[in-house]
């Protein structure tokens, strides 16, 4: 039996034909190598962007189904056109959308989960030789309903068709070589990471370095799919993502990372008696408000100050909910901040390595850079810090763990 | 139970969002006079050219599974917007796919038939109270490959949903206030035909006047399901078209038509026996090539010749498969000529009025216009006369026979 990969190639990658057709050409060149293939593309370039934008000038609250009908749109674009070129190539190839390949998901429109996938119909075009080709992002509800699977929701599709299909490699091409140390674009001593665990992935994508969809990570790693983060626009070799990564010298820490599209808002004088914290997030969760970091000390006084962090996009209605949730519970003045960045080390390494953290603090400390909010897990510390500091804490802190 | 009336939207009729939303706002009209409501509406103004456009960069002879699967985004994404701006005006409305509403087709790409539809769904939401969106011009075959009816397939999905579902009324809203007794642009004085047969509709249709798809005004006929072409920029009625009409006075003829878009091939001195004509018009067949009026005179010699019609676009392919064909039968020169216009009248009323044709000799006749082909029907008599004189001829014939 032929080894099988699993392909994705995203938006920039399929951006215009000249790219569809170098997407093709890469695609033929595995089908000659004797590969079996399924191959999951993203809408082309700002497909997506611009639907959304259509659906904005009719209605500033779309209806979240007609958004997915609307939105689902795009990917089936894409695949009918790679598979146009895969033809031109001289190759059989078939192209699919999610509910056709039987991607069958939950009905949270904009947002669904994947609750099952019959390949039956994959199976059966691959066995007669066919690329498979497969519109990402999307599925079909259990009442026939087209759904989609939120931003980066293609590499959830093609994960979820490797582990599935039991592939042997999942490929995901994008517009970057792999994932780097930290921003190359601020730090040029940045280093591509040859291989890096699952868990550090986690980190560095929900922390900041956007380069795959964090609940895509999360499924690869629950079925232990290795993935293949790498760029569509040369033949180099990526990242690789694992469940472990043996390094010959174990580095203390793997990434820096930088997020700087979230605001902080601190609510003063919060009674400190059980239940207060519980009310405020409850709003704010009820509002639609996702919260990110929540950091809360403990306190001398009867109040305490609760800070926590939500996405610049989300400020003015989180602060509303939060005023309005403060009140009920008797607390003091809220403070927003727009200008802070989040500043990340992450690496399996520190579980085995005391000192991480008084490394960072002190070289934020060494730069003159005061440290707002601190949060930590078993493998990344976080700081919160003034943005106008951002560059400079990671060029010193990449500099300062040895990743140059 | 309240009247069922399903209306389609043409391309022009949504193509941008101001037009959506004022076909939002007269579906909503209808809603609110207590009729329950079918919209079938085609892509967006261009969208479907600017798709063909884009496959047509990557190959010029594209799959049609991939084309059919290409296309039908552009219905999704306007029923989407659609119901998206109903729902802006507060009423409930909920789109679909083809697929979705169970219209069923065979398996012939780019120009499917509908073998069934099952309503379902649809008559489950109708219940429910809301307006039912529908993507025009596609379907879905047995083994649920997405599949399109061919150009002007969106009056098709129309006049088959009502007939399903027993609408009181089909609405087919368009760019022009209704049917003229001919092009208003070429004769200023042609009036709207406020009633018309199914037959006569087909012969002013596929003689030339393309308001509405031939295949949709035949299945309307075979179940005699009234149709009402109107503009969608007024509120004016349009031309009804029905199984019969009384008119006051009978007019001798409906409307006269023009068709400047083909060309005429004669093969010349084709042996004159059985089987000659089969023979050349099996190979355009074979050769995929359409072929719409044919003359063949009885000849006095032991050759004849024979003329016949063909698109403009399809003219070199069907010189060449001609000249192949009529070497096997041993015919001699083929004659192509590209400027050749026909008129028509069409009008129910040259049943019972003898002398329609020799009037229409006679005017062309007066106005010194050469006539090179001639071919009837019950119902039209057709004429191929040179391009340049199209436009006099028209307009004689629309005064000469009173229709002005």
């Amino acid at each position: 039996m032929s080894k099988l990969i699993v392909q994705k190639f995203g938006g920039s990658s399929v951006a215009n034909v000249e790219r569809i057709q170098a997407v093709a050409r890469r695609v033929v060149s595995y089908k000659k190598k004797g590969f079996d293939l399924v191959v999951v593309v993203s809408a082309l370039g700002d497909t997506t962007d611009e639907l959304i934008e259509l659906a904005g000038k009719i209605t500033s609250d779309p209806s979240e189904r007609e958004m997915d009908m609307l939105l689902s749109t795009g990917e089936q674009i894409s695949v009918a056109l790679l598979a146009m070129a895969v033809h031109k190539l001289g190759k059989e190839a078939i192209s699919f959308t999610g509910g056709q390949v039987g991607i069958i998901t939950d009905g949270n429109y904009t947002k669904a989960r994947i609750t099952r996938i019959n390949a039956n119909n994959i199976k059966e075009q691959l066995k007669a030789g066919r690329i498979v080709i497969v519109a990402g992002f999307q599925g079909i509800s259990m009442n026939q309903d087209i759904t989609t699977l939120g931003r980066g929701g293609s590499d959830l599709t093609a994960v979820a068709l490797a582990t599935t299909l039991g592939a042997d490699e999942c490929e995901i091409y994008t517009d970057v070589a792999g994932i780097y140390t930290t921003d190359p674009r601020i730090e040029p001593k940045a280093k591509m990471i040859k291989a890096i665990t699952f868990d550090e992935m986690l980190e560095m994508a929900s922390l900041g370095a956007q380069v795959m969809q964090p609940r895509s990570i999360e499924v690869a790693k629950k079925f232990n799919m290795p993935l293949h983060v790498r760029s569509s626009f040369s033949e180099n070799s990526g990242t690789v993502i694992l469940k472990e990564v043996t390094r010959m010298e174990d580095a203390l820490i793997t990434g820096i990372t930088l997020n700087k599209s979230e605001a902080k808002i601190t609510v003063c004088d919060v009674p400190d008696r059980p239940g207060g914290a519980a009310q405020l997030f409850k709003q704010l969760s009820i509002g639609g408000v996702s919260v990110d970091m929540i950091v809360q000390n403990v306190s001398h006084t009867r109040t305490t100050d609760i800070s926590f962090t939500v996405s610049k996009a989300n400020a003015h209605k989180a602060i509303k909910v939060t005023k309005r949730a403060a009140a009920r519970i008797g607390a003091g003045d809220i403070i927003l901040d727009e200008n802070i960045a989040r500043v990340g080390v992450v690496g399996i390494g520190m579980k085995s390595h005391p000192g991480v953290a008084a490394k960072m603090f002190d070289t934020l400390a060494r730069n003159k850079i005061n440290i707002e909010m601190i949060s930590t897990s078993d493998i990344s510390i976080s700081c919160i810090i003034q943005k106008k500091f951002a560059e400079k804490a990671v060029r010193s802190l990449h500099k300062n763990f040895g990743l140059g």
